[in-house]
């Protein structure tokens, strides 16, 4: 069927018989939400009507849907990725309600903005077909800490490409602390998701690969932040100024490491060591939501391209190196043992944000300040190990002559 | 189509105008070997008629193909799981002619039988429909050296559970040398295929879980090598004593590794330690060929059933497991850049072996004795990464909005 | 004054006018022990005369008194290095009674043998003059454990040259734990104190350079036991069996040391380094009292010559040696801060002994089981740093323009 | 004999009749230079004398001669420490010649102001006498880098008490590089001649025990100068700052360990680390020559009191401390090898200078800035183990029974 059949059909389903907002009811029991970028003519059209009491003619219809005609077809042949959504929100409810008397753990302690945020429980969903859910506090902004880790490398990597990023930077898990003063057999960090990998990354940002600056840092900054918000479907980011301060205040381990990968000539050759550090703190200060975050998480999921506004974000090299690297390397010092029983690209930040992956599938959002012994959100990590035993998601898990277990994409 | 069906149209259009021969001839087309066991009863077919050029019936014929019917099935509706075999069998030929050439590295030179083994060269797959294909010296026998871990590893789990296994071993890569005297936080071998994580396994292998033992260690030789042996589609394994008695010699490291680890309470409380240690030698000294090897790789690539017998030998579950454990940790200090750039599971051992699983496809044997400073076979890793770039098998390669590579289940 | 004339003094003083018993008792105030082996043919006098009540000659006398022409000397002039003898044993003995009540720290526990030794506490001192003092259990017998260590390597040096036995260990302190798994920047042990190096050392003993054995074990155990004994004044060593047996069993580390040194060619070709390993532990095992294991002290305090048998026992260069490394490595882990207090060549071992060195004055040894978290006995310690603080014998206690302290040698 | 009638001898021998200067001469042969502070008013006499040809009265030089009382004896008695010490200051000659050809070792070349300086080679002598020697380059200057360490330990003790100063660091050899990024068991630095302990004894200098700062870092600089030069009998002290600035720019290591040790909380409460490594590389800046440098040896020799002014400078507590720590750290990781084969106290620092201190003796400085692999002077540390072969000055090497070596105090 094509695309233009698809609107007809919908056109005669609902319109013609008097109902926009119908469809956006259908529609959005689906999991598009009213505010998706792709419906927002036709959602203009429902707010004229309402006040115009006037019909809607079939041209116009027709020319409104053309920014998501992908959508209206995917909807009209009830195609999209998760088909009963309903059904798949209310195990993830399930999910949220059965997790949230789980209250142990421990916030990060070494900054007081960190120490004494309150008890929040979020997850935010979104599909690879931009299917949203949200539960519980995933509207409340949180700063991205080490989740800025994978946008970092793949904004590097977009800009230098991933080889030339790996001239500086490893592709092992380093098997110690996320932290740790030690460089791998090259004299390199291990990998860009460790914290020294991640601040000789921020040192690759938008700049020449001899480390020449062609930017001042707040075009640096500016174009990051940016880049965040087309992966996240352009909602809003912020900065947390606070928690920028704070951090640079205690982050000796970080300076120490500073110094000690200058000394090894880690950084390319021009880099200034100090603003590197500086750059990653501010990327570390970012500031987002559950719900808009799980965006991002679904661009990646989705290839590269941000399923709200369609647009290109990054390439499938370099989701396919990013997915790479959070599956073996995105959860500190768990990273193995996630990879065993979950076998999904993740990446954990000490706010209490977990970023799941699904690839083809969704992205997904936890969001819980308390934290195990590893750094990881405590509730994060149960929703994704709960998750696995819920549908057969492990890349193993459908290997042949597995008997059948429930499956996220035939949930019925 | 039933299978029966499938088998009266296989007589039609074979046997019934004449030729049998022609059958087999047409089945070896797509990889199916003569010596296939499924096929055993219709081979016998082919001498008897050659003898006595009498007429097969369709009952005589039906009554055979039983062990094959579903062989029977997917041959006549073109099921295979590589459809077009002898295309593909022809791109995995180019790949050995042009590796070939590549005689960098050098062999194992701890032992005289390793030192001295000459420049041999031969990839072997056997997929998980149990076509097959070998190319080069897959015939000669070598000791699948570390390739036994992901082996010990599974039959511990069937025997224990994964569970109870990994209340011994973690499941976290190491960032060290496969062969490094440190343990993990919990004072634990930091997964199954490092030495220690393998030496532990060994201890494992039909103990009770107090580390009673029940039986010799003859018998627990016999029945390892049987396991093997029905993985490998009752093909036989041998045991090469020269290597034996010589690693043995010169096992000081892992000497030093199995007090270390019983001064560190690694072992199950009444483990005799140097009995689990000389066991784990006997296990590195198996021998096999890469045309058998391959089958037992195409065993955990058909989620624990032998393509060849259709007998399962491994749960799912435990396949899941190995593989994952392949996946982070099977190539020593290369796995995180194997994984990176591969993303396959695969295991490698110091006698050249590489063993690749491509799930739900077919598992690949290299053997070539030349090894890289990681101790990887040379040409055997190289054969994996042209692999990858000749076909989209990466995991994250078949995220959407990828633009159309070569699919190896297309190939036409 | 001629040793003659010494001796013609004491006849008139003592025996012309009757009283050889006199003689006795007089030398005997000054820690000359009866049992003195120099004093034997003298001692003998005593006891004829008892029985016979004979007159004797001058003749007789001087020629009973040529083995001990150098102490009569000494007695006669009152030159004995510590003059007044009776005062220093006093300040001993208020040092061991003021030390009694510390009953702190624990016995070696890792064989039931060292666990359940009482709580026994003894200090014996032999001056390199041959004056000796005793207090509390000093007759008791311990293993020597550590304190073989500084044995075996002069025994080695004397064998081979400290040359020699240097080019297969260090001089360095280790600054790690006395038997962490690690070696110095060329591959050797740091110094013969710490347990790889113990056992290099061991492994040196009667061998020749190339690790070829021309001794049977047994013969190498009776020629260094024979050693200690010339060493410790002809007193008798025992071995303790029950103690080497339990050693050996729990001997995980030492094990793991063993065959890590083995693998890094740490020992001369042809060692056997299991047979190495097992005549450390024998050596280990040797048992002695504090009463004659300070007369092997006295021995190194006085440039390797017995002060009770006037033998030569270790050249000077052995033993400058032997005291730089005690004075350097003795005390495990706490050398350090024990040659800042003290600063005297000092060796312990897990039994609860503890030999000082006092250069040109004395041996001292103090047994007390209960150890200190770094494996000293508690008591010993207390012991060693309490008299330094009483006697200015800290090597740079004596530097120009310090104010007067007690001196040890003009204790008057 | 009583001051005063050394000085009458003196005046009867030499000025009555007529020769101040002869006397002059005299015991210049002595090694007392003319410019010794103690002689300034005799030598003044010397000058008054050659332009007024005027006779000296006895009370005129009795009065001059106050200062030097102690002097004029010892040169009467002919009791100077080394009494013949042309005899010596031959050999010292011998031992420059026989070592000036040895041009082996490398400049430190991470600063150009180090790596360019010419391979200058002297040695220079100041006996506790104030006997001084020197002979090849000693007047050039040379910052003193890691030499300021005992200083800067000495200065800290007598401000704080060697106590406080070891609540913050420890006394172990650390048997690592002096730059490891390591602390010990209880979190501090080793010892304070390694940089991390250094810079700890930096951070503690005029400082309160909570961190508190009473003085500005001018005023701190100035008083530890002024202390310098006290110690070198009030010689001037310089400042490179172009090493400063040099070391400043290139010490990523130390920003690094200094970032380190805050994290580990080494410092007292209030310090403000990034001033106290800047303080730590203004000291290592100070400039001296091997002249006014040995000075300063001599007086840690004589007990903390300096020679040439009989000023006391530091007490005899802070002496035996300093001397202990250079005795087993002073030569970074060849500390262990020097203290077994020259058994004295020294110090190094990487300009190539090594201050080596003769208890009772002597401070001698070599300057050479050739390094061997451990950043010793290769030329000095020649000296040093040359001049233990010619005379038996090792601390173990006048034991009892040693054959007579050659003294240096009876060098006739």
């Amino acid at each position: 069927m094509s695309s233009e059949k698809s609107i007809q059909e919908i056109y005669k389903s609902y319109v013609a018989t008097g109902s926009v907002k119908k469809f956006m009811n259908d529609i959005k029991a689906q999991g598009i939400q009213e505010n998706d970028p792709r419906l927002s003519q036709i959602a203009e059209l429902t707010k004229e009507r309402e006040q115009k009491e006037k019909k809607v003619d079939y041209e116009n219809f027709a020319r409104r849907s053309t920014p998501c005609c992908g959508l209206m077809k995917k909807f009209s042949e009830r195609q999209f990725v998760i088909p009963n959504f309903e059904k798949f929100t209310k195990t993830i409810e399930d999910l949220y309600w059965r997790i949230k008397p789980n209250t142990t753990g421990k916030n990060a302690a070494y900054i007081p903005q960190l120490a004494s945020i309150p008890d929040y429980w979020g997850i935010s969903i979104c599909t690879v077909d931009g299917q949203r859910f949200q539960i519980g506090d995933t509207g409340n902004g949180f700063s991205i800490q080490s989740c800025c880790k994978p946008l970092n490398y793949a904004i590097a990597c977009e800009y230098l490409t991933s080889d030339v990023v790996h001239k500086f930077i490893g592709q092992e898990p380093s098997g110690r602390m996320f932290n740790e003063m030690v460089l791998d057999h090259n004299n390199q960090p291990h990998n860009p998701m460790i914290n020294s990998g991640a601040i000789a990354t921020a040192s690759l940002i938008y700049t020449l690969i001899d480390g020449d600056q062609r930017r001042s840092m707040a075009d640096k900054f500016d174009m990051v932040k940016t880049w965040m918000e087309r992966a996240g479907g352009n909602e809003r980011f912020g900065f947390n100024n606070s928690i920028y301060l704070s951090e640079k205040e205690v982050a000796d381990r970080n300076f120490a490491l500073g110094y000690f990968m200058k000394e090894n000539k880690v950084f390319p050759e021009k880099t200034n060591m100090l603003e590197s550090l500086d750059f990653y703190f501010q990327l570390c200060s970012i500031e987002t939501s559950a719900e808009t975050f799980s965006v991002v998480a679904s661009t990646f999921a989705n290839g590269g391209v941000c399923p709200l506004t369609d647009e290109k974000i990054f390439s499938v090299d370099t989701c396919r190196d990013v997915l790479s690297l959070m599956h073996s390397c995105g959860l500190y010092d768990y990273s193995g043992q996630f990879s065993f029983n979950v076998g999904l690209p993740a990446k954990s930040g000490v706010s209490g944000v977990i970023m799941l992956v699904i690839p083809n599938l969704a992205g997904i959002v936890c969001y819980s300040p308390k934290l195990d012994q590893h750094g990881n959100s405590v509730r994060g990590i149960q929703f994704c190990e709960e998750l696995l035993k819920t549908y057969a998601i492990h890349p193993y898990d459908n290997l042949r002559h597995t008997l059948a277990r429930r499956s996220i994409y035939e949930d019925k």
